[in-house]
């Protein structure tokens, strides 16, 4: 069996006969509050990889280059080994959730333009907020990899954005991740799926995402897959 | 007796007979941790005025424009009257207090580069962090704006840490506000004393600013004090 060389909340990486490619398993767990709640939604990790696989694939249409090389079966894929770069980027069109309370709106506030935000991927700081800045100041990136990560984070979203908008779906906000690989490349990695983006049904507002576990709102794997329908048509 | 137009938790503002001048009023109140700890430390006002005016002096002398038009008297200066951008802007060369903590460094860890940093200037909301993007997101100000505000942070600090290395202090972080004059232009406003910094001496680390208020470490006039003689000679 192949060696794990890591476990994440929601995903396992394999290493592979490949020194530069390695399976990633997406699991049917699911937390919230930085690891507090603790839950599992069935067949999570199946619909994650499908809605990974579908937005990356979409993503490398429009020459975005990501970590994955295909979808192997249900839950894994095989993707290049990257260095991931410690800090999660979040990109914002409307507030909601930890920005409309850290900011006194309401949630679904729009704002006049997205923010890319940084975090400073450590689960025992509990994941601080940091800026560009902090990259280089602490050797987490350098700034040129930070203005490269921070132009291909809008570009994504105005990409998904428009996507998502003619399925009816509006991209609130999304968690990315990016890595180094074997050629010293940034690269988009990890996952865009419903539990690192907020995605609310154009008309209606109804969440579509992992905020139904994090609020206990009932049908999440509905929602998951009600956003498989919307991307698919399936 | 003339109007007074805002009073803070270091400085009242009060009306003066030109529409676009005010005169600060510097207090001895201290506060800490978003106003839970309150105290008086005596004679701050009087040496916060002195600092800030012998600070925004050496700034001008270097083409910062800054909103101070002359010191009055011990406790009072005459500024021009400007309209506060809501962003405290931190910037910092190494780490300390709620910074230090939240990377898990110790504090006195010297970061590869200078840092800026915008907080979001709301007391009900805890003043919290946020990042260049946010201004114009949420109208707070322009990108230009931000653009300009940040370059000078990054040039003020230039000036200050190379003024007060000279002078045996190890500049490690300290606070501005900007605010927008009467002919729109974004001038220094506010105040830069040891209330808003944090200032070392350069060969044992001592601290001479307000942490020795905040941390209960005693001796905080005489730190004051010692800013003073440091910078005048006197």
């Amino acid at each position: 069996m192949a060696k794990m060389l890591y476990e994440g909340k929601a995903k396992k990486v394999f290493e592979t006969e490949n020194p530069n490619e390695v399976i990633i398993y997406y699991k049917d767990d699911a937390t919230a509050m930085n690891g507090l709640k603790k839950g599992t939604i069935a067949d999570k990790g199946i619909m994650n990889n499908t809605i990974t696989s579908f937005f990356f694939d979409l993503l490398a249409k429009h020459g975005i280059p990501h970590h994955q090389i295909k979808k192997l079966n249900d839950r894994e894929a095989l993707c290049k080994k990257v260095s991931i770069i410690p800090m999660e980027v979040v990109t914002r069109n409307i507030a909601a959730g930890s920005l409309a309370k850290k900011m006194g709106v309401e949630e679904g506030y729009v704002m006049k333009r997205p923010i890319v935000e940084f975090y400073y991927k450590n689960d025992d700081l509990g994941d601080p907020m940091i800026n560009a800045d902090y990259a280089e100041a602490f050797g987490l990136a350098t700034d040129a990899q930070v203005a490269e990560i921070k132009a291909c984070a809008l570009k994504i979203n105005e990409i998904l954005k428009a996507f998502l908008a003619e399925r009816k779906v509006r991209l609130i906000d999304f968690k990315m991740e990016f890595g180094v690989d074997a050629d010293g490349k940034v690269i988009l990695a990890d996952e865009i799926t419903p539990d690192t983006s907020r995605l609310w049904d154009w008309d209606t507002n109804e969440k579509l995402d992992k905020d139904r576990f994090r609020r206990d709102m009932g049908s999440v794997e509905e929602a998951y897959q009600e956003i498989i329908k919307r991307l698919t048509g399936k």
